[in-house]
């Protein structure tokens, strides 16, 4: 029996044509009922493949969906959303992957999520599948001002793990840039990146901002930045410090974007940095209210809830709820895509403290761009005798007035919380900075 | 200006085509002359594209070699052989590069070898010949068995190594196997790897046998062998212990092949595992005395040198010195390609102690498939008053008779060395067998 090759199993010239790497030439001057029309199309052909899938046959199924119930975009809201709880129970029902997936006798790339929040979680795709995802980032990096002159270290982690090696076939197959896929502080010590980025003149840095920025300081320690010359940073700014990230890195511009592991890249600024514009071609993005479920109002904050409208082939993705919330930009940007804030949180990180909904990323917001501050946190949520109490250790380089924080806090979170001030580097191994891709920020020790 | 991405940038068809995946198919009854006609024609077009890098140049125009001297593979023993101290000379002369690639405006794909014997090279691939890089591993797998229901477990590491990546497009661009990039026990501690070949399913382990091994004790450990269904184990075997390796994971059978960073897979097993069939479609394998660099007689052992006739794009490699010995066995295989005895030793490794020459890669076959070692060693050479003294510090598990093993290693190595035993895992400090790729087997202490 023979099976095809991965570079035949999907057409590489009509994928090209259906996903331009020109957003601006095809996607600058479109009409809303244009977009809509490309976007109704992909979502009846995503719809006839999510029904061969048993995860959606089972979850639509139990709402007593029928297949002739959903006739367009606007009736998606009938679908229920689902999320990584769910993806994990049709792991322990169907190990080791599910059944959220179809394959055939194509070729897979399978990988798993970081594990963020829990157990790392199967990722599957099929070729075609894989490569829009790659294409997505590709063309928002060239957009963002990639160049084929352009050398890009990536700080993404390998491994298991799909970020660093999905971020490296973006750039490898989608831009003809130079990439070095350095990895984390485990597969290339700090040093080494510094070091690398010199040696090798590289002008764009891709990662997570918590250790792009960690990494200026070995690179200030090294004494590299007169042979350092940076010019980007692309990563996941959120609710991180961008004019922090900046003048740590002498200048370089920081741009934001949004995406994850099941999805690829939903979001992304353009060269504007005037919000996040949302990939409409491929990814339909909701916000829908945190507590019930239904679209929230024309700015108003919600629960990120995306659809795929490429992943035809192997794994769809029909409304999962990321859990990550924003609000929409109003007016209209550069392209015809709806342009959002970016990550402002997750819904299901959010603590309740004594009453009050308190988003631990909130603080990074709030401790930025001060010089006695190196903007690293962590956070301790402990229960003495039934009554909550956060300690938030940040690290401080001497001179820091712990009354003023405590105060400054009290008022960004509205609820008070204790401050432990710590020497730089203090708040490393309780983050794990070093070795993960998102570094803890909230450690829970009620429940022990 | 428009570029191309990647999968404009080759033709995957003519690929498939040029380099088929059914080896005996296409080389089962092929004869010898079809095969060098086969040769030189890609000889000759890779030496137009020689011509054209600077490198190149530099080297064969020293030697006063002009174009048209080099008219057949008959004249290729005209041409000067280089090695990695002519490229890393190449990069101090040209950082960071050097000038032995020759870039155009095609996407590319960078990489460094794994720097066993030193500091970092680059490497850098054009589209066409990295992917023909990684379908002579892919083909090369299946050919030993691989099948597309099977699943793949790499702990060949990731960062900016080459090694991890190439072989996780290998197998997801050439087999239909599912693959895990697992890496290095550094990226997947080896508690959750050998969790991962439990829960996954692993049927085929690949990546370096001194790690694949040590894996085994942790399944042990971990009580894991009813759980685990590994069949085969692909890596590199060179002077390492076939049957302790398939002894260690209940009779998996082991196969072996052999290739560099600069040329990718040189040769392997096929299922006879009788000799390793060298690609010769794509390979001009020579073997060179290791003093003079003439052509050993046949059976003779010699330094392998090799001249990559696929990679014409933009890093020729031609007449590239591996110093890794090996000898040709006689008669013919499954193929019409010539089989060689796979590494057994590197020439630049070997190391004269009292007159006599030592291969300290071969103190593992010495010591292999003994219940009371692990097969584990390091060699420490020391210099005191001008006599040299080679200290083998082996693992024992216990009832190791010392003398017994020093009059063993006298009679194997030739030379007189002392013996250290230790505890199971004493080597792994020294040797780094958690964290290289290819543990350190020889600590020169001379020079200190």
């Amino acid at each position: 029996m023979s099976y095809p090759t991965y570079f035949e199993a999907f057409d590489a010239k009509a994928m090209l044509a259906d996903y331009p790497l020109d957003l601006v030439g095809a996607y600058g001057t479109m009409s809303t009922d244009e977009l809509r029309a490309l976007q109704e199309a992909r979502f009846a052909t995503l719809m006839k493949r999510g029904w061969e899938i048993p995860f959606y046959q089972r979850l639509w199924g139990a709402k007593g969906i029928e297949a002739g119930d959903i006739r367009s975009l606007d009736d998606i809201v009938k679908l229920p959303v689902y999320d990584k709880t769910d993806l994990m129970a049709s792991v322990a029902a169907n190990p080791p992957y599910g059944d959220f997936s179809g394959r055939g006798t194509d070729p897979v790339v399978f990988h798993t999520t970081s594990g963020t929040t829990g157990r790392p979680q199967p990722l599957l795709f099929g070729p075609k599948g894989r490569e829009i995802t790659n294409l997505l980032v590709g063309r928002m990096y060239r957009w963002m001002g990639l160049r084929p002159e352009d050398v890009v270290q990536s700080v993404y982690g390998h491994g298991m793990i799909n970020g660093g090696h999905y971020i490296r076939e973006a750039v490898t197959h989608f831009t003809n840039s130079l990439f070095l896929s350095a990895g984390t502080g485990i597969e290339t010590r700090s040093a080494a990146q510094v070091n690398l980025m010199a040696d090798f003149g590289v002008t764009v840095m891709v990662g997570f901002v918590d250790y792009i920025r960690k990494l200026a300081e070995v690179a200030e320690a090294e004494k590299l930045f007169d042979r350092i010359k940076l010019k980007m940073i692309i990563g996941h700014l959120g609710t991180e410090d961008r004019a922090a990230t900046e003048a740590a890195w002498h200048g370089a511009k920081a741009y934001d974007w949004y995406g994850v592991g099941d999805t690829g890249s939903i979001a992304g600024e353009g060269p504007d940095r005037d919000g996040l514009y949302v990939w409409e071609d491929a990814q339909y993005l909701e916000l829908l209210d945190v507590d019930h479920g239904t679209p929230v109002a024309q700015g108003e904050t919600g629960d990120m809830v995306v659809t795929c409208l490429f992943k035809d082939d192997i794994a769809p993705c029909i409304r999962f709820n990321t859990h990550d919330i924003t609000h929409e930009l109003s007016g209209r940007g550069a392209l015809a895509f709806k342009r959002i804030a970016g990550f402002k949180g997750r819904s299901d990180n959010m603590v309740k403290l004594r009453g009050i909904n308190l988003f631990p990323h909130a603080i990074a917001s709030l401790i930025e761009n001060r010089s006695d501050l190196t903007g690293e946190y962590v956070c301790h949520l402990t229960r003495t005798e039934g009554r909550d109490d956060m300690v938030v250790t940040i690290e401080s380089r001497g001179g820091t007035d712990e009354a003023q924080l405590i105060a400054l806090l009290r008022q960004g979170l509205g609820v008070e919380v204790a401050v432990a001030l710590c020497p730089p580097g203090g708040t490393a191994a309780a983050t794990q900075i070093d070795s993960r891709q998102k570094p803890i920020r909230l450690i829970d020790e009620r429940g022990v």
